[in-house]
């Protein structure tokens, strides 16, 4: 990870649209700009938070006519004097802006290297920077919901409160040592265990929000599995069908799809594709079979899909080839009601018929139902990145140690573990502690290139 | 053609890059964005070419932190008050900001909305608003100076310049008419001739110059011809190949690739794919042998290639099985060339092997040599579009009928002659005359959403 506060040039915008904005960053970023620009003024002279208008020259050749911000330190995204160059969206265009810009000294930016900038001077914290790049990804709003959260800081806030306290405690026990002689207790044992209790149960909150913020980031995994020709696909293709019927009246703003994704009112669930499961010999098909069992011990939710006219007349459902664990959840649901009116579903069953559209509106709010996003949208902290979720994992180690032999030990060992809880919480928001450069790489090179 | 001048908004930027830009145009275009937008004071207040940091808020909730550029009329693209909120590039968030700006009274734009106001602003005349379109699509060069010119209005000035020469014409000719009776003669009939005669030459110029236009805007076409195996399709990749190591060095810039373009020195060539040649009773065979037929009759250059194993011993190449119109090119290539060292090719012929990449250099530079783009980068007008190409012709065609008729056309008849030669002349900028709704849907209904 490069920390050199050189001047960083790329496109931060995709390519392919009627304006496209590259954008530079670091000292003496406008004297730069100055020497492909050619506008009224100097950029150098500019005043922050000002427009330009001016083309960009190579030599007498005129490449653009662009209008230039320009951001002075520190009010601008990294920290730093920057420039961003708004002109027309042409790959040759911006090639060639890049071009000159390197030519006048500047550097193509890592991805993430703005962010790793305004990371180092104190815009963000790294849990901040990583909801930069969830934020750019969202495309639902219970996505956008959980990045906006963290991005604005509400969960490095509740993160640096526990912290503070635990700090705090840490540095009591270790004022006794000083008095160690004297035989004082400055921190209450049994307010301290309290404090450290409740501290556990706060991490152990955070911890279980993992489940729900996971899902939510990564799109909610759903398996649909059964026997074969039981409609597996046709109501994959139902279900995509209908939510493309939804988003397609705004134009230019739907992204690369993903066929497996569908987006239920704000949540985005993500499809597993799956074999038919049945008894067999063929190797391929067994194979497929053994896809099909990893797909739904993956799955947050298992629908499992049985056909009308497979059932029994008593309408007993056949139990199904797997099992689940606890945290899963099963959704029975029985295709093709339409060849068989007359069939009564026990509880809890859904009945649809996936080619004509009947009672997918009812699977859809009950895979809604399935996540209860309420947390999200009341403003609860919820964890959705895995590198956090360890380092509340290995904060809670350190904690239970700690309350496990809390009566033995002495106050500089209870002082100690103490602060390695606050070391473990501290590298999710890069406070009190420098992150090594692996975990920034790790961190910032799934942005993308211009942020 | 929408002429209305309500408030319109649209994404300005491909979705899928780190920022987005929405961007809203009409009278009052900052009073409407202050209902979505929070900041340190309202843009409806605020000066042109200032930028304005805040939030775009949904009620109580925040959608996204942004940067607005406030643009006030006539200092706007459009020529009307404008506003771009830059925003993250998330498909969520700019959604949302899209149905926030339609909540408060703007509408999406039509694709070249924008440019369309710029035209009827008369910010742009018909020409340059097309060149608008070429610009953003450029990813060469050449295409790139082409649309420049255009759009700098260098084409549009030559054109007037024409145009203004006949206009004065036509006014003397019509001023002969007021003293018709006292026959006399204002417009001296020998100079007359002369003028309309170096007008015509300079229309034939630009109706000639439509061919390379047109190569450079929609890319060269080459056709690859030849006898079945003798590497066609090798060829064809390793050209890509090598254009793509030339190009991929700057990252995130590169447009969704059609696979059969390549760039060579500034020029885009656009290869067509073709069946080998050769005298079979296949059915589907002989269809395919058809379609190569008519790519060979679109293209610009046909490179014949022949396989060195094929040759005799003489080195003569056989005829090819086609033949070619006058303002094409035939290129003689000889492959395998490296399975018959000894083999001396005739003058004009190129040897190359397609598959060790020998010799294939000299094949660009031969392709290349085929487009001659001085006339280009001398700044000299060319034309690009098959709209203005049949403006000019139809030109021609009246400026033939008022020549031939020259001597026996009385000033009144000429005279109309005249005007309609500057009539065809007032389509291509939309000077002197008004421009049909049809042919504004034509030309705008091509550029992309927010432009």
């Amino acid at each position: 990870m490069n920390r050199d506060h050189d001047i960083i040039v790329a496109p931060a915008t995709a390519p392919g649209g009627a304006i496209a904005i590259v954008r530079l960053s670091g000292r003496n970023a406008c004297a730069l700009c100055d020497r492909l620009f050619e506008g009224s003024g100097r950029l150098a002279e500019a005043a922050g938070y000002t427009l330009h208008y001016g083309r960009i020259k190579d030599g007498e050749r005129t490449v653009d006519d662009v209008v230039v911000s320009v951001f002075r330190a520190p009010r601008s995204y990294t920290g730093e004097e920057s420039v961003e160059i708004s002109c027309h969206g042409s790959s040759y265009v911006i090639s060639e802006i890049l071009r000159l810009a390197q030519a006048a000294g500047a550097r193509m930016a890592e991805p993430g290297e703005f962010t790793v900038r305004a990371y180092l001077n104190g815009k963000l914290d790294l849990a901040q920077a990583e909801a930069v790049a969830d934020l750019i990804a969202s495309s639902s709003q219970a996505a956008h919901a959980l990045a906006s959260q963290q991005m604005r800081g509400g969960y490095s806030a509740s993160l640096e409160a526990l912290r503070e306290r635990l700090l705090s405690l840490a540095s009591l026990l270790e004022l006794e040592l000083d008095f160690s002689e004297e035989e004082v207790e400055f921190a209450d044992r049994r307010q301290l265990r309290e404090t450290l209790e409740t501290i556990a149960r706060e991490i152990d909150r955070l911890r279980n929000s993992f489940s729900l913020g996971n899902a939510i980031r990564q799109g909610v995994a759903v398996a649909i599995a059964g026997a074969p020709n039981v409609g597996k696909s046709t109501l994959l293709n139902r279900l995509l069908n209908d939510e493309r019927a939804l988003v397609s009246d705004i134009a230019g703003t739907t992204r690369d799809v993903i066929e497996e994704q569908v987006n239920i009112d704000g949540v985005v669930f993500r499809f597993l594709d799956t074999a038919g499961i049945r008894t067999t010999d063929d190797r391929l098909e067994q194979m497929g079979i053994q896809r099909t069992m990893a797909s739904i011990r993956q799955a947050r939710i298992v629908i499992y899909l049985v056909a009308a006219d497979a059932l029994g007349v008593d309408s007993a459902v056949p139990p199904p080839g797997f099992s689940l664990d606890p945290q899963q959840t099963l959704l029975t649901v029985v295709n093709k009601i339409d060849t068989r009116p007359s069939l009564s579903l026990p509880d809890g069953v859904i009945g649809i018929s996936a080619r004509n559209g009947i009672g997918t509106d009812a699977l859809c709010r009950a895979l809604r139902d399935c996540v209860d996003t309420s947390a999200l949208f009341h403003g609860d902290p919820v964890v959705s990145h895995s590198r956090h979720f360890q380092a509340l994992s290995q904060a809670r180690d350190a904690l239970s140690q700690a309350l496990t032999m809390f009566d033995s030990l002495p106050a500089d060992l209870l002082a100690e573990e103490v602060r390695s809880v606050t070391a473990a919480l501290g590298t999710i928001t890069g406070h009190g502690t420098i992150t090594p450069d692996e975990i920034l790489q790790n961190i910032f090179s799934k942005f993308c290139i211009g942020k």
